[in-house]
C-alpha cells in the first residue's frame, strides 16, 4: 500500500468516526434521522470546510469528491441501526476519534502552509481542522462546546501542540515524510493519555485566590 | 409575465415568507426590533449565502441586488406591526414557506451543477439552500433546530427528494424547464401533505428494540 | 504619529478589547484556558472573517498577519490571570468596547464600498464587523445573543447609523478623512449615552395593544 494510499484510508476513517461522533450525539439527543445525518455531516467535514473557506480553497475539499459525503451517510446509517452496539465500544470510537484528530491538525495545517498561509495562521488553521466540526456539532445540539468546556479530558491541545509542531517542521525543512506522520502519532497518543488520566486545561484563577 | 419575471416574483416572495418565519420567531422568543430583524435577514438569505460560499461564488447572490436584503426589512416591518394578523395565517405562511422550500431546493441544486460541482454535491447544497436558514434561525434564537428535532412534520426530506429528482433530471438532459418547476411543485405537496398528516422521520432504533 | 499609525493602533484596541469581552464571557460560564481562547479570538475576529468571506478578499484580513490572532491570544491571558481587576473596571472595558464597534463598523463598511458592493450591502457588511463576533461569542457560550435580546442596551442601531453614514458620505464623495473619523466618534458617543441612559430597541407591538 502506498503512503498516498494509507493517507486516504487514514482520511476516510477519520471522517466516518468524527461522523459517528456527531451521530451518537444526536441519537442521545432524540433527533430523527435527518438530524442523525445533519450531525454525522457537520462534525465530520465542518472544521475542514471552515479551512477552505478561509484559504480561499472553493470549493472546499469536502465537496470536490462524492465520497466525503457519503462517508458521512454510511456512518449515520450505522449508528441509526446499531447505536447501541456503537456505544458498547465507546473506548474503541474514542481511540478512533484521537486518530481522526492528529490526522486532521496535521494535514490541515500542511495545506495552510501550502496555500502560503504564515505559520501561526496555518497553525490555527490546523487546530480548526481537528476541533471545528465538534463545535459545530454541540452548537447544533445545543450542548456547551466540549471543547470549551471545563470537565473534558484535553482535546484542543494535543492538536494545538501537534500543529505547531509540523509548523515548525515545515518551515525548517525538516522531512515532512517522517515529521507529519510523527505528528499525528504524538496527538494521538497525547489525547489518549489524557483521556486515561483525565487531564484537563485550568480554569481562570478565582476570585478568591487572586 | 415572462418565465423569468415569474421566477423573480417566487424567488423574492419566498424570500419574504422565510423571512416572515425569521421574524415571528424574534417576537415569540421576545427579541427586540434589531433581533427580529437580524432573525429575518438570518433566516431568509442564510442558506444561500452558505451555498455561495462553498461554491465561491462571492459575493454571495443576496449580495449582489439590495433588494435582497431591503424584503426582510419589509417582512420584519410587518411582522413588527402586525404579527398578531401573521399569526392567525399561520397555515397560510407555512404555505408559503413550503413554496419557498421547494422553489429554493431546486435553484440552489441547479446553481450548483451550473457551477461544476457533482450530482451528489448539488443536491447537498440544494437542500442547504432550502433549511440551512432556518437551521441558523434556530441556533441563534436558542431553539433545537427545527430540522433536526424528533417531533417536527418531514421538512427536508421533501427537499432532499426534489434536490435528488431535479440533480437526476440535468444529468438526463431531460427539459429544465418542465423538470425543474415539476420538482419544485412536487417539493411543496409533499411538504404540505407531511403537514397535514404529521408525517415524521423516524428515530434510531431504541435499546430495547436493538 | 501619522493617520495610518493611528489607525492601526486603533484597530488593535479594537480587536484586544472585544477580545477581553469574549474572553470575559468565556470566564464567568467557567470554561476552561482553551475555552477562553477560543471565546477571546472569535469575539475579536468572527465579524471581520464573516465580511471578508462575503466580500470574497481570502484569506481575510485576521489571517494575513498573526498579531490579529495575536492580540487575542494575549487578551485571554490578561483575563485569565486578572480577571478580577478587568471586571472591576468593568465601565472601562465597555468604553473601549465602544470605541471598536464604532471603529470596526466605519472601517467594515468603507472595505466593502472598496470592493464595489452596492452602498445598502456595504452597510450591512459594516454592521455585521462590528456585532457579528459578539453574536458567535454568544451562540458558542449558549448565552442569548445580546443582539437580539430586549434587555440590553442600544449597540447594533448606532452600528447601522454609522455605517449608513459613512456609505452616504462615499457615495457623495464627502471627504472621508474627516467623515470615517466623525462616524464613528459619533457611534462611540451614540453607544455610550445609551448605555448610560439604558435606551432600548422596542419590542414588537403585543397582542392585547394590536
Amino acid at each position: 500500500m502506498s503512503s498516498h494510499t494509507a493517507l486516504g484510508v487514514l482520511e476516510f476513517t477519520g471522517i466516518f468516526v468524527f461522523a459517528i461522533s456527531g451521530a451518537l450525539v444526536a441519537i442521545q439527543k432524540g433527533f430523527d434521522a435527518v438530524g442523525i445525518l445533519i450531525l454525522a455531516e457537520v462534525t465530520a467535514l465542518g472544521g475542514g470546510v471552515v479551512r477552505d473557506l478561509v484559504i480561499g480553497d472553493t470549493p472546499p475539499g469536502a465537496f470536490r469528491n462524492a465520497w466525503y459525503l457519503l462517508i458521512p451517510l454510511a456512518a449515520a446509517t450505522v449508528a441509526f441501526f446499531a447505536h447501541p452496539v456503537v456505544e458498547r465500544l465507546n473506548f474503541g470510537v474514542l481511540l478512533f476519534d484521537a486518530a481522526g484528530l492528529g490526522l486532521f491538525c496535521v494535514t490541515g495545517t500542511l495545506k495552510a502552509l501550502a496555500h502560503g498561509l504564515g505559520p501561526v495562521q496555518s497553525a490555527v488553521l490546523g487546530v480548526t481542522t481537528g476541533v471545528g466540526g465538534g463545535l459545530l456539532r454541540d452548537v447544533i445540539a445545543r450542548e456547551t462546546p466540549a471543547v470549551v468546556k471545563y470537565d473534558t479530558d484535553l482535546y484542543s491541545i494535543p492538536a494545538m501542540v501537534g500543529a505547531a509542531v509540523v509548523t515548525v517542521a515545515y518551515k525548517l525543512h525538516w522531512p515532512l515524510t517522517v515529521a507529519a506522520p510523527a505528528a499525528a502519532v504524538f496527538v494521538f497518543g497525547f489525547r489518549v493519555v489524557a483521556m486515561v488520566r483525565h487531564w484537563r486545561a485550568p480554569r481562570a484563577w478565582t476570585r478568591g485566590r487572586a
